[in-house]
């Protein structure tokens, strides 16, 4: 059982998982505990996870065999699970509710040993599309407030397992971090009529300093504010708020574009850790006008000190500026 | 050179510290590169430090000589400097100012592995009133708003030196974390006429499940919304808004129940990489009757998945009411 817990301060909500619990000795041999046996994600293991939500398969075959090419599985520890209702409930000045919602794992490739810099371009737009297509089915339950899409790489990133996978968490409210965008974007909505990302955007591609790359429908950037060294943004060029609603020819434009921004990181950084997250609109609020999605990764190249959790403040070595020089300069 | 730089959205403050900048092929080294020749912070080695700013010391004494009980220094790789004018500017749509503020690194303790389980009670009063003497020394500075507090012990915190020490960073801006907890406090003060942290420390020592301990002024407890396993919280018992404006006494009480929160730590989860942070009121406002100092400890016991950053979003294995257990039955 888990349980999603509010921090009457700053309206922070926070999973506490049961599921998962530790004995305190566990934590001192956590940072060695890796996944020991065959992997769960590759061809053939399919009984090692919980049965297949969806895949995409050439030709047909039963799910939970091989012949896959996409894969979408519960997680086996899930933060959150569907069962349930959230039964919003008070103890004093608290607030908790059930851990409703889902969680699961996105296997992106059969081949173990693929990475964003080497698959092909048509695998990493059906990983986008699997993205789509289960914001599209999870949107449909009411309880359900947001579907947060993000992809831990390297052991350094958080990833327990090798095998490329991505993995969402459906939440019941929306994550802080996407509150706080999609209000700042109102507020400069509501002043100005225009969207701050476009905005960005026309700034960006006129000043050419941060810009790493663009095609068609997307560009990609180091943002202004850096927090961390060779933080990159990926964002579509032309106003569009939801993910799951870009046209279908936009998800090959964005396979293409970030599998060349994975190619110029195995340049300059050669094949670093890293961390990715879509945000996108919350399900059911109108920020048609105001949001914007875009993809965020963050290399996880230094130890960041935990004081950054305790106080919003990041300290980056490597100027915005500078870590687009080097990407830029980087053949894809 | 550093640099203050602006999220536009999130009005998220991040310091672009120049001074530090390194060639990406060094980050690749990063997690492996640790202070090598003798501890520039043991007696004996004081030239290897910028000039002491500040030192306790038994019967005189001459400043950058051993003899100090505690020793206050700038930071060798500072992010922000005490030269210089902020100077605001705009560029489109972002704002930046010059990395103006301080840098300073207090040495705890002239004994190389004492830990603050290890150290007399005295010592760690010495180390609090240290924190004390520097805000009330930069708060003096008009341009400067907020003085943070912290502690990283553990390679795996963010310490690259063994040697006992913790940092301040004074800032011309509120770090956003501060700034949610002051508004949050003051919105909740505006509806009940009531500080919240008073509330939380009325009730957590009715229900007694997340207390650890208590003593005459202070009370440590697990957060009902606890971000990571054993995150722990010290509040002073009575209302007071300034870390530095408690009275004599309340030091010496806070050593106390620092020391054996983290003899506790040790019985339990034996010398964890941990951090701290002190929040306390920003300078130049009037927060005195709604916000409440406090001292916060985040054990960093997990490797935390960066997907926290881009979204505010924490799962902890660990229920705050069994890490309480756990460390109320440690014998201190």
């Amino acid at each position: 059982m888990t349980e999603l817990r509010k921090d009457p301060l700053t309206s922070r909500w926070v999973i506490i998982s049961t599921e998962r619990a530790s004995r305190p000795s566990d934590f001192n041999s956590e940072r060695r505990r890796r996944h020991a046996g065959p992997c769960p994600f590759c061809p053939g293991n399919e009984e090692e996870t919980p049965p297949e939500i969806m895949a995409y398969r050439n030709g047909g075959g039963l799910p939970n065999t091989p012949g896959w090419r996409v894969r979408v599985v519960a997680n086996k520890f899930p933060a959150l699970v569907t069962e349930g209702d959230p039964h919003r409930q008070g103890e004093g000045i608290y607030d908790r509710m059930h851990g409703v919602g889902a969680h699961e794992i996105i296997i992106e490739t059969p081949h173990h040993d693929q990475t964003m810099a080497t698959m092909p371009e048509q695998q990493i737009e059906d990983v986008l599309l699997a993205y789509r297509d289960r914001i599209l089915d999870l949107k449909q339950n009411p309880r359900l407030q947001y579907v947060l899409i993000f992809k831990n790489h390297g052991e350094a990133a958080g990833a327990s397992l090798e095998h490329p996978h991505s993995q969402l968490i459906a939440t019941p409210i929306i994550p802080k971090l996407v509150r706080e965008e999609v209000d700042g974007a109102k507020q400069y909505y509501d002043s100005t009529e225009r969207c701050v990302y476009c905005d960005m955007i026309r700034q960006e591609l006129t000043q050419k300093k941060r810009v790493i790359t663009v095609n068609d429908h997307f560009v990609a950037l180091a943002p202004f504010a850096s927090r961390f060294p060779f933080e990159t943004w990926i964002l579509p060029r032309t106003h569009d708020a939801f993910f799951e609603d870009a046209r279908r020819e936009a998800y090959a434009s964005l396979a293409r574009i970030l599998r060349e921004t994975f190619q110029r990181f195995e340049q300059v950084l050669s094949n670093p850790p890293y961390n990715w997250v879509i945000h996108t609109s919350p399900f059911r609020e109108d920020d048609r006008l105001h949001y914007h999605w875009h993809l965020e990764i963050t290399p996880r190249l230094i130890q960041v000190a935990g004081f950054e959790w305790g106080t919003g403040f990041y300290i980056n070595p490597t100027p915005p500026e500078e870590a687009a020089q080097y990407l830029r300069d980087a053949g894809a």
